[in-house]
C-alpha cells in the first residue's frame, strides 16, 4: 500500500507543485542571498526551515488571518517584511543596532544570536508574556539567590582532595562546566568578547566571538540586553507548532527527579493516549479543539495552548506567561507554595532573611506569594481544561487529592528539617548559622534529596493525575522515607558516638 | 505529499460521508439525550467515543461477528441493546438499581460509575476471567495482609518528629495520600457517602458524592459491589483495543523499580522492533494475526490477545486471566515463588503464620502454591506465543536462563535475610519477633531494597528476554550487590560498636 | 480519511500486486523448502523476512546498484547467490564445513547461528570494519580483563552468607547469571556440546545442542570460529535499515546509567526533533541526505550511517568501525582517555601493571592510546555532521565544553581514588594492594558508582549535546558529588572510631 501511495502522490505532485512554487516566490532577495551559500554548507537547517510555516507563509497573509487562528499577534510589521516569507534576513538581521553580536556578513549586518525583542516584532504578546514568566527569569533566579549558590557549589564544585587533611573541598566549577549543567537549561550569559577571521568556503571572514555560547537556555542573557530564548520550546528551524506541543520538548528540562513532568507524564493515564493515539490527532491545528484535533492532553494543552471545544468557544486562552495556569509552585526548595507574585525570586526575603518563599521551619513569606483568590483563579483556569474530559467531582476530587499532597509532602520536609536543624545545633554537621554551606555534607544531600527529589515527584505525580510508579517507588514515597530514615540512623549513631568519647 | 493526500481524502469524503452517517443513524435515544448537553460539556471524551467501535457499531452487528473475530463473548443480551450502539445511556444506565451511585439526572436513572458487571452485559466471559485475575483483587491483596500494611506504612505513613526524643515515628497516612500512592493502581474504595446539587449549564441538579473518586485501579470496590474496573486498560471513552494492546497501559502501574515490564520492554530487543516499526502494524485486527499484523509481541501479546498464525490456527487463546499464562509470580515479597493458586492472597498463611507465600528463611507455602504439572502446562502456553518467532532450542535456552534466575535471585534475597535476621536478633533493629515493622529503619530499607527492586528487576528482565541495562547497572545486579555489602558495612560497625560500650 | 484511503488502496492492490509476485519469483528453491514448514512454525519471523529488503530484491540486482545508494559491498557473490533473493536456505547453508553447528536438516546441511563470516559473502567492508571495532570484542575486552573479572565478581557473584562469621562472600557466578547479565550485551561464548533428537511437526528430527545459546551479543564467540553478531543491531529477520538507524537499536545496550547514551538521547534537542518530527522522515533512503531525509541525527547518523548533503556530496563516509568518528573513550574505568589504539583492550597494560589505559592515579597509557594527531583528525569526521546543521561557533563551542567535562569529571574522579586510596592504606578496606577485590565493600561501591555511573553520565550528557536532566540531577553531578560527601563522611567515622579503640 505504500508503494501504491507513494506512486499516486508523486503523480499529484506533478500537477500541483504548490510547495515548490510558493516558497520560492515568498523568500526575499536577502533570503536567497544567504541560501546560496547556507543551502550548501548548512542543509540541515535549511531544510527544516523549508518545511516550515515561515518559510511557507507570507507575513501579509499571516497577519491577515482570522482572529481565533491567527497565530501572529502584531497589528503591523515593518514594511520591509509584508510580502515575504519569514527566511534566514528576516530574522538574523533585525535590529542590528541593538545586537552586540552583529557583524559584516556578506554586505548585511548580520547577528548570531536570534532573541524575544527579534520574534517579538511579529510575536509581541507571546514575547512581553514570556517575559513575565519565572522561565525567563530562571538564569537570575539561579544565579541571583544566594542560597542557591551554595546548593549549586554543593553539587558543580570541583572537588579538592587535601592529602594532608584527608579532606575535600569543592571550589566553584569553571563557566564551562556551569554551562553545561544548570545553565544548559536556566541559560547562559552571551557575552560578545571580540571578534576573529576564519576560513570558510567562501573565504576569509569575520565573526563574532561570543562567550556563553551556544545556548538555548529559557532565561539565557542575550547580546541584544533581551532575555531567554523562544527556540528552547521552538525548535530551530523547524519552529514547528507541532514540535512545541508535543511532550518532548518540554522533556528536555523537565526530566527529573527535581521536576519529573516528563518521566511521570509518560507513564499517566494521559501521557499513554497521547503515546497510543497522538499519531492520528491534529498537533498543527491553531485553535486546538478538544476531542477533534486531540483527545489526551499534552504539557503545552494544559499550560500554553489555545482551546476551544467543539462549538468554537474558547476553554483556555492562550498564553506564554505559563504561570496564569499555576497556582502552586510545586518545585520545593525546601517547600511547595503558593506561587510568587513576581517572576524576580531574588526580590524574595523571608523571616530568616533569605531568598525562599519558604523559611526552613515552613513559614511563607506571605508577602511574595500570591494570595487565596488568586490561587483560586488560576485553579479554575486550568480547571477548565480538565472539565472539558473530567466531571466536576472528578476534577474536585483530583484537586483535594493534589492539595492534600501538597500538604503531606511539606509535613515531611518538615519533619526532615526539624532533624536536621538538632544535627546543626548540637555540632554533628556545619549549617548555615554555623557559617557552613547547608547542602555539601554527607547528611545534608539526604535532607536536600526528601525534598528536592521526592516530594517534588510526588507533587507532580499527583498533580498530573498519576504516573506509574512516580509517587512510590521510582523516586517517590519510598524514598523519602528511606531518606528520613537514613537521617535518623546517621544522627542516632553520630550521638551515641559522641557520648562516647 | 501530505497536502495532496488530504485534498484527494478530502474530496472522498464529500461522497463518502459513512462515518458520520452510520454512527448517527446508530445513536439510541437515550444517548442523543445524553449527547444534547454533553457534547458541548465534555467534547474530549465525547469525541473519543465518536471514533470508537462502540460509537460505530450495532451491537446485533457485533453479535454477528464470527466466532474468532468477535470481540463480544455475550450469546444474548438484553432486546434494548441490539439495533443500537453502545453509547452513554448503554452503559451509564444499565444495572441503576444495583448501584448506589445511581441518581436521578434529567429523567434518568445515571450512574457515574461503570463497572466489570456492567461490561459483563457484552463481555461476560472476559469479565468473569478478570475476577479470577490477581488484579481484581489487587486492592483486597494489600489492604487485607497484615505484613504488606506494615511496609505501607513504613513507606506512605505521615513522619511525626518528636523533638524530645530526636526521633521520627509514622503514623498511618490519611486516605487522600493511600489514594494517590499504593491504591492509585490497586484502586480505592468507592462509597456513596450522600448527595449534593450543584448549579450547572442546565440549573441546579443534584449529583452523589463518592467517597475514593476518581479511580481507575484494577481493585477498586464499586458502589455495585464488585470489583476491578475496566478502564484501568480500556481506557475511557474510547476503549481502543489499540491501545490496550500497546504497551504504554500495562506502563500506567508496571514501570518500576518493583514491577519494572515497561521499563525493561522499552529497551529490550522485542520493545526496540516494536517501537521501530509498530507504526506499520495493525493494532486492531482480532483475531491477531503473528506476523502479519505485528511482528514483535507487546504486553497483551504474550499475555493476553487471541492470536494466530498466518493459517488461522488458534496460537494463544484469549484470556484475561493472565494467571494463564503465568506460571511464577516474579514480584517476590520477599522471594519469587510458583504463582498462587487462589486469587485471595489474603488467606495464604506460611509457617510462620504470615500471609506470604514464602517464609523468611525461603520456604515455600506449597499448599498455596500452583504444583510443577500447572506451572508446566502454563509455561507451554506462553511459550507456544514464544514459538512463533524462535526456535525450540532457544525458548528453551531462554527458559533455563530465566528459571536459573530465579533461583539465584531468591538466593541472594535469603543470604541477604539471614543477615537482617542477625541483626534483629542481636537488638540492632527491630523486627517482628521483637514487635516491630520490619520494614521501617535504615537497614531494614537497604534489606527490602534488595528483594522489592533489585531482584524483581533481574527477574523481569530475565523473563523478558534482556532489556537494555536493567538486569545490571539499572536498579539491578550491580545495586543488588551494593546493598548487601551495605547491610554488612552497616551491621560490622554497629557490632564492633556495641562491643565497645 | 483512513478508512477511504484503505479502500483506495485496496482496489489499487488488485492490479498491481508487485510486492507479492516479485519476492516469490526471487526466493530460491532450497528457501522454499524452508518455507514450507517454517511459514506455518514461525510464521513471526516468515513474515518480518517477507517484508525485508533481503526478501524482495535479487542479489544481482543488490550489486548493480549505483556506488553511493548500494547496500552490499562485495564485488562479486558465489553463483549460485547471484538471480535470487536471500532468504532462509541463502543465510543458513553458507559456509557450512566451517560450521561447528551444522546440522543435517532435511537434505539440508543447516547451521543455527548466523555469523559475520556468513554476512562476509555479501557485506565483506562492513563485516571487516566492525572486526575492528571495540564491540566485536567486547566479549574478550570484558572476560580477559582481571580488573574487570574483579568488578564483574563483585556485582554478579552469589552471595554466600556463613552465619558463624556473619558476613558474606561472593563466588563466581554461574555461566547462566552472566549470559543474563553482562554478556547479553556483551556476547556470550557459543560451543556446540552435542545433538540431540526432537519430535517436530515433521517427525523426529536432529538438532544440535549449543552452550551459550541464544544470545546476540555484539562479541560473541560463534561456531563457525568468528567474533560478533549483526543481527544485535540488524534484528532479525527484517535486517531493516530503519530499525537500525532509530535509535532505540543502540538502546538495547546503552541505557545506562554505565553508558546512558539513549536515555540522555530522549531528552536532548536532537531526541526531541527526533520524537517529535521523525515519523516523516526517511529511514531507508542511501545515501542519507541530511535535511532532506531527516532533519535530527539519531545514533546512527553521528556515529555509523553514509550521510550526503543535497547537492550529493558526502558528509561521512559510512563506517561500522566507529572508532572513526571517535576521538575520546567516554566509558571511563575508572577515567575517560583518547581512544584505545587496538580493539583488543586486554593487551593494554598500564604503569601499574593493569589492564587499564589509565592507572589508578590518573597516568594514562599512552603508548596503547592514539595519538593527539589521530584524535584531531576522528573529531574533525564527527564534526562534518554537526556542521551540517551548525555554525562553526557553535561546533567549537560544544566540543571545547565537553573537553573541559572529560577534564573537571576526570579530576573528581582522581580526588575520589585518592581518598579512596588513604581508605585502603589505613586499612578500613581491603584493595588491590593488600590482595583483596577493589570492588567489593560498601565504600568501594560508592567509589565506583562515580566514576562508573556519574562521571560516565555527566560525560554522555555533555557529548550529546545536553539531555535533560541527565548531568546534574539524574545520576549526574548532584550523585556524583554525594558519593563524595559519603566516601568522605564513611572515612571520618572510622576514622574516629579507629583512634577510640
Amino acid at each position: 500500500m505504500k508503494l501504491n501511495l507513494c506512486i499516486f502522490a508523486a503523480i499529484l505532485t506533478l500537477f500541483c507543485p504548490v510547495q515548490a512554487f510558493c516558497s520560492d516566490a515568498l523568500t526575499s532577495d536577502d533570503t536567497k542571498d544567504c541560501l546560496g551559500c547556507h543551502e550548501y554548507s548548512h542543509p540541515g537547517i535549511v531544510e527544516s526551515w523549508r518545511n516550515s510555516n515561515h518559510s511557507q507563509t507570507s507575513v501579509k497573509d499571516a497577519l491577515g488571518v482570522n482572529a481565533m487562528s491567527r497565530k501572529v499577534s502584531a497589528e503591523t510589521v515593518p514594511d520591509a517584511l509584508g510580502s515575504k516569507s519569514v527566511g534566514c534576513a528576516e530574522c538574523h538581521t533585525l535590529n542590528p543596532e541593538s545586537h552586540a553580536d552583529t557583524f559584516e556578513h556578506n554586505g548585511y549586518d548580520v547577528h548570531v544570536v536570534v532573541t524575544p525583542s527579534d520574534c517579538a516584532t511579529c510575536h509581541p504578546v507571546e514575547a512581553d508574556e514570556f517575559s513575565q514568566n519565572l522561565m525567563a527569569h530562571s538564569r537570575d533566579n539561579l544565579a541571583g539567590n544566594a542560597v542557591y549558590r551554595q546548593l549549586q557549589v554543593s553539587i558543580l564544585g570541583t572537588p579538592i582532595y587535601q592529602e594532608s587533611q584527608k579532606l575535600f573541598s569543592q571550589s566553584a566549577s569553571n563557566e564551562n562546566t556551569q554551562a553545561e549543567a544548570c545553565y544548559y537549561c536556566h541559560g547562559t550569559r552571551l557575552e560578545v568578547t571580540g571578534f576573529e577571521a576564519r576560513d570558510t568556503i567562501t573565504g576569509k571572514l569575520t565573526f563574532p566571538t561570543i562567550q556563553g555560547w551556544p545556548n538555548q537556555g529559557v532565561g539565557r542573557h542575550n547580546p541584544d540586553g533581551s532575555k531567554g530564548a523562544c527556540s528552547a520550546c521552538h525548535t530551530r528551524h523547524g519552529f514547528s507548532i507541532e514540535t512545541a506541543r508535543k511532550p518532548y520538548t518540554c522533556g528536555e528540562c523537565h526530566t527529573g527527579p527535581d521536576v519529573p513532568a516528563y518521566k511521570v507524564y509518560t507513564t499517566s493515564k494521559h501521557g499513554n493516549i497521547y503515546s497510543s493515539k497522538g499519531d492520528e490527532w491534529d498537533f498543527e491545528a491553531v485553535p486546538w479543539t478538544v476531542g477533534k484535533d486531540f483527545s489526551s492532553p499534552t504539557c503545552a494543552a494544559c499550560h500554553v495552548s489555545l482551546l476551544t471545544n467543539t462549538e468554537g468557544e474558547v476553554v483556555a486562552k492562550r498564553t506564554h506567561r505559563m504561570n496564569d495556569r499555576l497556582s502552586w509552585r510545586l518545585f520545593g526548595v525546601p517547600y511547595a507554595h503558593p506561587h510568587p507574585v513576581s517572576q524576580d525570586l531574588t526580590s524574595i526575603l523571608n523571616k530568616d532573611g533569605l531568598q525562599l518563599a519558604v523559611s526552613f521551619d515552613g513559614t511563607e513569606a506571605s508577602d511574595f506569594l500570591i494570595n487565596p483568590a488568586t490561587q483560586s483563579r488560576r485553579k479554575e483556569t486550568i480547571q477548565a481544561v480538565c472539565l472539558t474530559c473530567h466531571s466536576t467531582s472528578w476534577v474536585d476530587g483530583q484537586w483535594q487529592r493534589f492539595e492534600n499532597t501538597i500538604q503531606t509532602t511539606n509535613a515531611a520536609t518538615r519533619s526532615a528539617t526539624k532533624l536536621m536543624t538538632e544535627i546543626w545545633n548540637t555540632g554533628l554537621a556545619t549549617g548555615l548559622d554555623q557559617g557552613g554551606n547547608p547542602f555539601d555534607e554527607a547528611v545534608e544531600k539526604k535532607w536536600s534529596g526528601i525534598w528536592l527529589f521526592y516530594a517534588n515527584t510526588i507533587r507532580f505525580s499527583s498533580a498530573m493525575g498519576g504516573g506509574g510508579d512516580y509517587s512510590v517507588f521510582a523516586d517517590g514515597a519510598y524514598h523519602l522515607s528511606e531518606s528520613l530514615q537514613e537521617m535518623q540512623d546517621w544522627h542516632d549513631l553520630r550521638s551515641k558516638n559522641q557520648g562516647l568519647e
